[in-house]
């Protein structure tokens, strides 16, 4: 029988806990959900797992997957379920039992309640496994051997229901896939990915750097690094330029009249850093850029001849992170966007919405992410209340943006409950060379913050009509998105986007004259260039380079300082090639600015 | 007799307030210092001020240079004039002798110490005029007369001793010069700089704008104002590329850990935007941007041979201004800085501070400041406690600054107190198209914050050298900046920085579609370029063209579709001329090029 993944995950989950059971009969569970790839469980044993508990563990494991148990669901009152519970001293569980009963699932966790039905909040299942016996939803396996193949990963601490406060317990974690290949490439693709690591790959090709002064989340960027962020972001100027945006450019803070205003303060309050003033007012360093575009909208009165305003903005905004959740680039406390905002009548919606398409087409194409997938991101229809604005206006949005996937021809997801507070998203999935998918660029219809600001045209007969507002970011966060694209090639940039395009390697001493007077006539040509003019060997030097993963190199000794030819090794390329230096220059530029 | 200006203006104040006195007989006195161009007394007659009164007593100094009386100086002790001024009702000034009395004179502000001499602290001197009466320092003029040309000007509340919950009193303010004839010059600057307002260009030429919702000092730029911002930015980036800059960037904030290394949480606490984490760290946005660019240049150790590293970095920096010292773009809380700091060896702050020269006399000659005068700015030895480092470091970097100002050739004047608190600067200072000076650019020399973020390089010898650091903002505040360059051009910017470079105006509908044609051309050459097709005539899109300050206007009608040619009308010029189509673009570009 074919079990659903999270099945047999789930399942998965709970033979670890009765291995566990086995070699520490005192042992305590808390929750045990299904996360991507596999499982957690988090088990109290009165103190820190380390590495031979694991190994135990996991023959442990191996002994109930081979003695193959069945899985037995059982249905009882939630008294009857404390009672059980209570008599196995399982205190965490009869806890959530305790909390469910007098308060519903609605304040358990998305993780707490993942154990309970909650259709049926009077009654509680439990399965039972051997002697194990478990607090859960389900559905599971039918025998501990259909699970598949899985693997204990590691161990760390976590609080009993996320609170400093409660227990620390021990979060064990597996992967769980239905076949043993899937689980070798899972493998596999996490060795690639580690060693893809844009945190080392960042500092080894000194991209950008932290400091314990300035403080975590807070990158700063080396000239290199700064590189690749203008080249990339002037690339995405020059598609908006084409397609008629303007620049505008906004300070960080503002007075919280403005988010109060346009809602995010409520929304965001405990991620919006706030400042006090020397005279007592409150500002905020800015969260979003929307708010303040829209100031510069209202400046003045827009004809319908003026319809659309497009307005990009490269510039950072702010969040108060936990330092806990900060993760290199990924996630950081300030995050630079490559921002717009479109703001136009409502039948112009399709066509600014399918210039900001193509732009992400040509953008992802250029930079390796040809297949984009496309998500629709709507708001759950039962959770209204947590968005800004009426069904009504929803649901219009929504259907605006349906109408534009299928003119794109578009196979697109729809997903409930992903959109902003403020309006539907488009969002685009990449999938990366080595089989990662990453959100990436997004598309969003904004009909409520025009309403918030009272932002409107002059239209044909005079009269004053509303507009509507298009986010639309295509990096997104240039500091995430760059930690998916260091990734992506893994650190070897094409030569358009590499900080150091050419490196110039004189043999001995006596070339390095002429190896500065090539420097020259690179730098002329607007080539990225620098010049290796240590003592090292030409082998050593060849080495260094390859370990920046600089993409073309030029080996300069008596042959090329006497034959007009130069001597050019490409990066991971074994074979050289002899080219006539103006031949190289243009096709190096040809290159560069065809971004090949 | 010639007195000097200073004593012409002060006296001025006292015939002011003797005038008041004979109109307000119970009018009590606060201070009356000389200010740029004139003086002020600070009066309280129970009252606000009317433009009646202002009228009257205008008549009344009128009436009293007429009559002519003496300056009589006399000196006593400090309690003899407490009596004195007791005797006269003259409560301000009693307060004043009795905080002397007490406390000297430095507790005292600038202002309130000017009529006392510290030299004498037991002895005060007044002057008499009349029966006018005022406790003076000096010197004045002899008699009345002798004063010069001037003018009441205006008045304004202000508080006691600047605190707002002392008595409000009159600032009445006026201007004082030895000879009419640079009164009336003055007063001339001064209409034509009311006129040139770069807070009225702003807004009429549409640059930038202000919004309640995000508060005072905080401007946001409009897509014309961020062209110019951009043009301006790039110039400098380009001059400074040529000379082997390299750009960095930052976030806009770091734990206060950095500062307090620095020295700016001791010196800038008050001004300093702080933020506090929701974990409880101490945040502050960030008021300069050398102590992370040291975290950038420390993020690994750095040979002789990378020597001298230079980074440059446009990006804003905030100040928690009082709302009251905030005006238009020239005080702002959020200050846009063409940054740059350069890292390097003691033997080569002379060719790296050169050359930041060449880049500075380069912008502004290009922007039309082609004279700039030379300040260096040195520390005050008197008070080294207000300073970081040694007098012998002071003394050592002051001398390579003198140094250098006579390698350039340069006439520098000598400004004692006026060196940032890390170390000296050479200040450089622009007049305007109306013959206002403005300190503008600056280098600084730094040999400070080196030694507290312990920032060396590898020598020759192997050995960790103390590196230095100079600090090279081009245009300093960009919105300080463009505050000075809107009024010098009164909004008519050159060709390659104006926002708007060509509007093209169609006489007639039929031509539209000629000017459409016309326009895609010229966008593609480059050139920022417009359509005005409203249906207004001819003569009113000219008009609007004008007011918008476009330096190039096309006029098309039927004879530039047929006759191949274009009319051009160039901004503030009544000549039109004739050119082809091919020639203009190609003249246009040219001008751009050479931004002449």
């Amino acid at each position: 029988m074919e079990f659903p993944i999270e099945t047999r995950r789930h399942s998965a989950a709970h033979v670890l806990a009765a291995a566990v059971q086995r070699l520490f009969t005192h042992a305590k569970f808390g929750v045990g959900p299904v996360v991507d790839n596999g499982f957690y469980y988090d088990i109290d044993i009165g103190r820190p797992v380390t590495t031979e508990d694991l190994d135990a563990i996991s023959s442990e494991v191996k002994r109930i997957v081979k003695e193959n148990p069945e899985f037995v669901r059982e249905e009882m009152g939630i008294d009857e379920a404390i009672s059980l519970f209570e008599s196995l001293g399982q205190t965490y569980k009869v806890e959530l039992l305790h909390d469910l009963k007098n308060r519903g699932t609605t304040k358990l966790s998305e993780e707490e309640s993942a154990d309970i039905d909650a259709e049926k909040p009077d009654t509680v299942s439990v399965y039972r496994m051997g002697p194990f016996v478990d607090l859960c939803r389900g559905p599971h396996v039918e025998k501990a051997s259909q699970i598949g193949a899985w693997k204990l990963t590691k161990v760390s601490g976590a609080y009993w229901r996320g609170k400093v406060e409660n227990p620390q317990m021990q979060r064990m974690y597996g992967f769980a896939f239905a076949t043993d290949a899937e689980l070798r490439e899972h493998l596999l693709m996490l060795a690639e990915a580690e060693k893809r690591d844009h945190r080392k790959l960042g500092s080894q090709l000194d991209l950008f750097v932290f400091s314990d002064l300035v403080g975590p989340g807070l990158p700063l960027w080396t000239p290199r690094g700064t590189v690749i962020r203008n080249v990339l972001d002037e690339y995405v100027w020059s598609l908006r330029k084409a397609k008629g945006y303007e620049r505008v450019e906004i300070p960080h803070i503002t007075k919280k009249d403005l988010y109060e205003r346009s809602g995010h303060w409520e929304k965001f309050k405990d991620e919006l850093f706030k400042i006090e003033t020397r005279e007592g007012h409150i500002f905020a360093m800015k969260p979003m850029n929307c708010p303040h575009h829209t100031q510069i909208f209202a400046r003045k009165m827009h004809s319908y001849r003026e319809m659309p305003q497009r307005y990009a903005n490269t510039t950072m905004v702010y969040r108060d992170e936990q330092t806990g959740e900060l993760q290199g680039l990924s996630r950081v406390r300030c995050i630079t966007q490559d921002d717009a905002h479109v703001f136009c009548r409502r039948d112009q919606v399709q066509e600014e919405m399918l210039k900001i398409w193509e732009i992400i087409e040509t953008f992802y194409g250029t930079v390796g992410f040809g297949d984009l997938q496309v998500r629709l991101s709507f708001h759950d229809p039962k959770k209204i209340e947590n968005y800004l604005g009426t069904s009504e206006v929803w649901m219009s949005a929504e259907d605006a943006l349906r109408n534009l996937a299928k003119e794109k021809g578009a196979e697109a997801t729809e997903a409930l409950g992903e959109a902003a507070f403020y309006g539907p998203k488009i969002d685009f999935i990449a999938k990366d060379s080595i089989g990662r998918t990453w959100q990436v660029a997004t598309i969003q219809l904004d009909m409520n913050m025009p309403d918030r600001f009272d932002l409107y045209c002059v239209n044909e007969q005079g009269e004053h009509e509303r507009v509507v507002m298009i986010h639309a970011a295509i990096m997104g966060s240039i500091e995430r998105f760059l930690s998916i694209l260091i990734e992506h090639y893994a650190g070897a940039f094409p030569l358009w986007l590499a900080p150091e395009q050419v490196r110039i390697l004189p043999v001995a001493d006596r070339h390095i004259e002429f190896a500065q007077s090539l420097l020259a006539e690179m730098q002329t040509a607007d080539l990225r260039t620098t010049i290796d003019d240590a003592t090292d060997s030409v082998g050593k030097k060849i080495r260094n380079a390859e370990k920046s993963k600089i993409p073309v190199m030029l080996v300069v000794g008596d042959t090329e300082m006497e034959g007009g030819k130069l001597t050019v090794r490409r990066y991971g390329k074994e074979d050289q090639e002899m080219a006539l230096q103006s031949d190289l220059i243009q096709a190096l530029q040809e290159e560069i600015r065809t971004r090949k």
